[in-house]
């Protein structure tokens, strides 16, 4: 067995630790040989001078190095892939193809090469010029960001890699990971990458720096920590609310991807027309990657009748049918029974499934449950509990009305999904949910299940409270998840030579977009 | 004496109260003659209520009636300008010429008709369009929003008709208005005006509302109701912590500005060059109203030198012969004493002033303290008390390292200016400062005082904590205060005609400057 060193300060090193930990195969559930350490207090104290001392320095760095070293990182994680895709499977159970090498390796490069272009191009920043004024303004680096990833994402949100970083990197902070414990070795060889990349990149080589594991007091304490500028979480909402708390009470900022359950409303005319579609496209939805997704649809809202029970009895069918996948680890397990018992002792009624195992290693049935409307207005905040993995609630409404007060009753989520009839039968139904909906949710799809989130410039992936802590913001997307990382600065009546080169007259790269004087342009300043 | 209605529901109404207050002019200590109700949590709740009730129907008001609602309120306001300023100069005590009528009223209904501008527009709410997958994204409004107002702008910041209620109605939020019990009078003549101006709007008349005042346990509840949808505050540190600590613990966004003591920093080419000038530029700024401005220079930052002897010895007799203006209430005059006592304690050497009284009414001799960066760093969190009035401390710097250490134990503020030789005598220096104060607030200010805010697009009236509760936003500057009170709402796959106007296929206005497809155009997407 190994004890690997920490990355702190651009070194490898022993970890200052109380402890040590190794994760585990969930397909196996056997312990695997590496050993990694808990940090002490003096670790992450050591990480946040090495940032806070070399914050100066990354200011000053231009923007194309930071550009530079997310391409040269995203290759030399290509490079590196099939070790990193082995160890991924081995420490989560995802499969390693396609999930793992076709789908989620990719997407992680592709992310952290939109990274680099709109680091590249700036207009992220929302540059923003009064040449009347001579006022100008726009987000810079807010300072060292501490990235919490889940366990869900070991590649496309790890802390080291991931969406979180690679919009931090971006808006030029440095990165403080601290990598999730079901997955350290996959967190390892890509923070390996990431240190092996910044050799000549310009930047400083603690701009990436890796802990494995502190205690709670530990992460609070370093959220809230005055050299720090941000958090960014995403994971259980008991832990991401912990965290939360300590940094609010500092004044710190910080962004939470917490829970959602992202309810799915199918209208009646959707049902009479392609019932069973929407039958494979939910069973699909629900239980690929077993369920594991921030976006899983854990939560169908139904009108009663006929087409809804047979609906209901489709489902039943290909949830029995599928197998049961592997889930991240034990505690995922325990957890989504724990979910599944609070929804029954809610007044959820199981029509399938509700068991433990069934599968490879951690497992449980799929499971689905049921309930009324009339009983979700009882107990809604009981019947939204997450069950997060291969599990859903259905909710069958018994007409219009009670639809309204159970949307009414929803917290807030990161989608909500609406089928319709492909013709306009249900416009006017659509229209009312829609209505109530869209205050809930950060986004809102028409015939289509929520688990596909494309890394698009108009994608958002965030969310009203307790789905994330702001709703302004998004943590999927480019360029608009850098946002999260800027702090607004301005410059008021300061010297042309003194200004940064997005703010300067002449557009550095000719392909900013600055907002002068009320219109965007790529252009100069005239007459500057 | 009459007890006046509160505004709920679109009535003027008897209060749900709990007692009385009355507001005091300033300037004679008297008690004016109105009397208003503290409302009870009946009052907050009735409030809330009616901005819930209208919410689904202000979604749906096309945003020109935003605009005209904003634009025949500015237009209401000046009809009624006299009766309104001799009412706020009653108060206030602030001169009613220049400052309220020709300056602050002015600013006031320019900022309501600039929003107007940018609700009829939409570019404020960053519509962003990936017609390849059809993902679209805009900023829309967050809900209701309480809007709490500071002592010192009774009109430009006034709950009911500044920067924060123009930008929240603008982004399509009602606002409940809590009334700055300093001036309630002022803001009942506004929320009069408001009120008329929503008739014939299109708009419900709940989307004005207007408290005088509440318990501190209410107004942390109000800021805490699952049917708010943001908070805007302006005031004192203590008051808006309670209210963040309230709002945090629910989830709750909330925008803070709270205290600033706005370094100036003056190298010695300056004073070289300018010394007479500069001191007649900080007595102004530091002087006018007397003092009460959220970016007053209450921190002036020198190297030692016979210069800044002589520098600080024109800022005495400029000091001693300017007249003592009257201060805002009682309670500056309270806390400004307090605050000085504060800084002598901590190790501040009194150089003038120092003494309450010698105005007119409640008032403070203009003051001036010195210490040494020496000393500045034993004591650096005393030395950064806020005492919010014609009063500023120097600290005087022993060389540049010292100038550095002294510049890193800064706190947040909104503003740091720095005056340097006006060839590059001070340049390297300056880098050297410029560097260090960047980070620490928001608007960097060359060779100017920061008492100026002018309303710019580019503007920021914000700051790192704890000058306000997230560096990214700023409260003045058209249209990007507006996003503060917008969630990002994205459409996944929606059909057509069930986007939101600024998301069509056809730019609804023609001038909504929209993200499509990686560019800032006003035009249509051709081919939809």
């Amino acid at each position: 067995m190994t004890l690997h060193d920490v990355l702190i300060a651009g070194q490898w090193r022993p970890a200052a630790s109380s402890g040590t930990f190794r994760a585990e195969n969930p397909a196996t559930r056997e312990p695997l040989d590496d050993e990694y350490p808990v940090s002490t207090w003096d670790d992450c104290n050591a990480a946040l001078a090495a940032a806070e001392a070399f914050a100066h320095v990354l200011r000053a760095v231009p923007q194309e190095s930071f550009a530079a070293f997310l391409e040269k990182y995203a290759d030399r994680i290509e490079a590196r892939k099939d070790e990193i895709v082995r160890m991924a499977n081995m420490e989560t159970a995802l499969p390693a193809s396609p999930r793992l090498a076709d789908n989620e390796l990719p997407r992680t490069t592709s992310q952290l090469r939109q990274a680099a272009v709109a680091a590249r191009e700036g207009s992220w920043a929302l540059p923003t010029i009064d040449t009347k004024n001579n006022i100008r303004s726009q987000l810079a680096a807010i300072g060292p960001v501490a990235v919490f990833g889940p366990n869900n994402f070991p590649l496309a949100f790890n802390s080291v890699a991931g969406g979180d970083f690679a919009a931090a990197i971006a808006a030029g902070c440095p990165v403080i990971a601290k990598a999730n414990s079901s997955h350290p070795g996959t967190t390892r060889l890509l923070a390996e990458e990431a240190h092996a990349a910044l050799r000549g990149s310009g930047l400083p080589a603690a701009t990436v720096q890796l802990l494995y594991r502190t205690s709670h007091a530990d992460g609070e304490r370093l959220v809230a920590d005055p050299r720090i500028g941000a958090t960014a979480y995403t994971g259980s909402r008991a832990a991401g609310l912990a965290l939360k708390a300590a940094a609010d009470k500092a004044g710190k900022t910080i962004y939470l991807e917490l829970s959602s359950i992202n309810p799915v409303v199918i209208l009646p005319g959707a049902l009479d027309e392609r019932l069973d579609d929407i039958a494979a496209q939910f069973t699909t939805s629900c239980l690929m990657g077993t369920g594991q997704f921030c976006t899983n649809p854990g939560l169908v809202i139904l009108l009663a009748g006929p087409q809804t029970e047979n609906f209901i009895a489709a489902l039943v069918e290909r949830f029995q049918a599928a197998p049961a996948g592997t889930l991240l680890s034990g505690g995922v397990a325990k957890s989504l029974s724990h979910g599944i018992t609070t929804l029954k002792a809610a007044g959820a009624e199981l029509l399938v499934g509700g068991t433990s195992g069934g599968g490879k290693g951690h497992s449980h049935a799929n499971t689905l449950l049921r309930t009324t409307g009339q009983q979700f207005l009882v107990n809604a905040e009981a019947l939204q509990t997450e069950a997060f993995g291969n599990s859903s609630l259905l909710v069958v409404c018994n007409g219009d009305h009670e639809l309204g007060l159970v949307l009414d009753r929803l917290e807030g989520n990161l989608t909500g999904s609406i089928y319709s009839h492909s013709q306009r039968a249900d416009d006017k139904l659509y229209a009312a949910v829609a209505a109530r909906l869209r205050q809930k949710v950060g986004r809102l799809l028409n015939d289509k299940m929520p688990t596909g989130v494309a890394v698009s410039p108009a994608m958002n992936h965030g969310g009203p409270y307790p789905a994330t802590g702001h709703p302004g913001f998004t943590a999927v997307g480019i360029p608009a998840s850098l946002r999260r990382f800027g702090m607004l600065q301005c410059y008021d009546g300061v010297r042309p030579h003194r200004l940064p080169p997005l703010l300067a007259d002449k557009n550095p790269t000719g392909k900013a977009w600055r907002l002068v004087d009320g219109a965007w342009t790529t252009g100069d300043i005239s007459g500057g």
